[in-house]
């Protein structure tokens, strides 16, 4: 068939409007390939390859049944909502396919168990869609976070992602939709800020998450907007992060570390503002000059070059492992999993708190 | 004497490091003249005239009272711990003194209110040394800030302030000892981020402020680190704020305010990096291009030029008012006492939702 030679052959189920940027990723990365693309109608695949332009030697199928079952599929991605993750990700599994899975990754930690115990026992891969976690800008600044002479102790994280949905997103998007992804703004803007605090403490997981009384809902109880505390150390708190995530305002994606002797700042850390180039800033030892007119230091803006998009290295990434898997036994990576289970605890904790009146929970 | 030709004239009580920048300040600002300093000695006042090297013309006073009781002095600024603020601006407005007073205003509202009312029932101006709403640059956002087009509804605002204070402060500062400054980084730090919040609400006070569990306080139970949510409007919120202050991590001072069609972010709000010249960034509509891949805008930075130093153009807005009251029986502005009182409002409720648990505090 060829597409060994090529690559991973990645099977997507599907047709949200993410899996073209995931099907664009697949194939510009250089080691996998997009063998198949499944609807629950033969129709709307076609539609779907035709839109976006994909080979003909892709794989057309009108059911997800196919696509998992179908043994030259490697690999499968899962954009559906997140309520029919569990179903599909233990399915994909079973049939011993790697499984790639859009964030958030179950409806809550014990259905991703199900999902994470199923990758396990058939050994395979798995790994959420945190596409930023990839980027060559985040391993640069992961870099800086732990060279205690640049930082120091991070005492304060701050992080925000918001977007303006329309009249038409806040009616019929499946993030505002209870049974489908009922998470809501927790499980698809938050999950990025939550993984960013654990990424910048390490995955250290937090003594207390608090949610803040801001929080609204859509008439089916659905979260449209909410902020939380995130505690590390207690009583006296060692760090502090704060996350805010909404579909009510601007579009912004703040995220701030600031330790005893440094301070990072992006504001486009989910998406960078392009695509091959991104930039942070950052200050050390700032201080106040003379009579505190000014400061001592000014941000210094570092900027990263990326060969390929970020969601093409995180699929690259993804696929090397599968090549380790399949080619030299090794066993699947359990950083990604952990990462995973992590983040939906702390979706899980923020949605304990908002229900308990936000009062805090504690872990 | 020519000091009445040559503007307004301000004694100084007390030689606190801030009144090394006011009384520059003083001497930068076209309509006043910086004519008396007191301390509670002699010896210390004449060090603090030497070491700044203040004009001979300028009086020397060793005491506080005797500036107060000065004839020739029209206006005090007062730079003393925050537990005398109450005697010395009484006293000082009793004596029909305007005054210029350090932040945070007094211990308390009540505190306050008496100081409110002694400058009221004397006619005399006052004003607390908010330094940063003087700026150009703040004129400029918050003409933007109304602008339906630009920003939209405001319905996030997060606002910093912090800084690494040395071993020796956390000692010795009179900002961590409970009987001069005792309101810690809330009356201090804090006493800045609250005043954006409220400033950028047009002074409208909120519904409820909630601190939040990450207080830190010192073995005299001085607050050194919190954060708080300030929400508009319940159940649901029209608009919230968080808020983080902190004398335990490097020096940040940043201010965004994020509205449904636009984004303001500022570093620097409370001290501008450099001197005259400050800037701020804008986003406006931003959004994500095709697949998500990068965004349709980058924030836009906007540079302000300011001719004078802010704290010199509050001094100058101040003698303005003053001149306006003397010269032309205008009454003293209640813009600016009212900015503090509900300031100090702000930092009263922080202070009770802290001995409440963290419970929200209600307007």
């Amino acid at each position: 068939m060829g597409e060994t030679e090529a690559g991973i052959r990645f099977g997507i189920i599907g047709c949200a409007n993410i899996a073209r940027k995931v099907g664009r990723a697949i194939n510009l990365a250089p080691s996998s390939v997009l063998y198949a693309i499944g609807s629950r109608s033969l129709e709307k695949a076609k539609q779907f390859a035709d839109a976006n332009g994909l080979a003909e030697s892709v794989k057309i199928y009108g059911s997800y049944d196919e696509v998992v079952q179908d043994p030259s599929v490697d690999a499968v991605y899962i954009p559906l909502p997140t309520s029919v993750h569990v179903e599909w990700a233990v399915k994909a599994a079973s049939n011993k396919k790697h499984v790639l899975i859009e964030k958030p990754t179950a409806m809550d930690g014990a259905q991703l168990e199900l999902i994470l115990e199923a990758c396990q026992s058939n050994g395979v891969q798995f790994m959420d869609g945190s596409m930023w976690l990839h980027h060559p800008r985040t391993l640069k600044i992961k870099d800086m976070l732990f060279d205690s002479k640049l930082l120091g102790d991070v005492k304060y994280i701050y992080c925000t992602s918001t977007l303006l949905a329309s009249p038409e997103f806040l009616e019929n998007d499946i993030r505002v939709k209870a049974e489908l992804d009922g998470l809501g703004v927790v499980g698809d803007l938050g999950w990025y800020c939550l993984g960013a605090v654990l990424w910048a403490k390490n995955y250290e997981l937090p003594t207390l998450v608090t949610a803040l009384p801001d929080v609204i809902k859509n008439s089916n109880g659905v979260i449209l907007s909410c902020s939380a505390s995130i505690q590390y150390g207690q009583p006296s708190a060692e760090t502090v992060a704060i996350v805010h995530c909404s579909f009510l305002s601007n579009t912004s994606m703040d995220l701030t570390v600031t330790g005893c002797g440094g301070t990072l700042n992006l504001r486009d850390f989910i998406i960078p503002f392009q695509e091959n180039t991104a930039s942070f800033e950052f200050t050390k030892g700032a201080k106040f000059v003379e009579l505190h007119v000014g400061w001592n230091v000014k941000p210094e803006q570092v900027v990263v070059e990326s060969q390929l998009p970020q969601e093409a290295l995180m699929v690259e990434e993804f696929a090397r492992l599968i090549r380790g898997i399949t080619e030299s036994a090794f066993p699947p990576d359990p950083k990604w999993p952990e990462i995973s289970r992590k983040t939906q605890m702390l979706v899980d904790a923020i949605n304990k708190s908002i229900h308990l009146g936000c009062k805090p929970v504690y872990f």
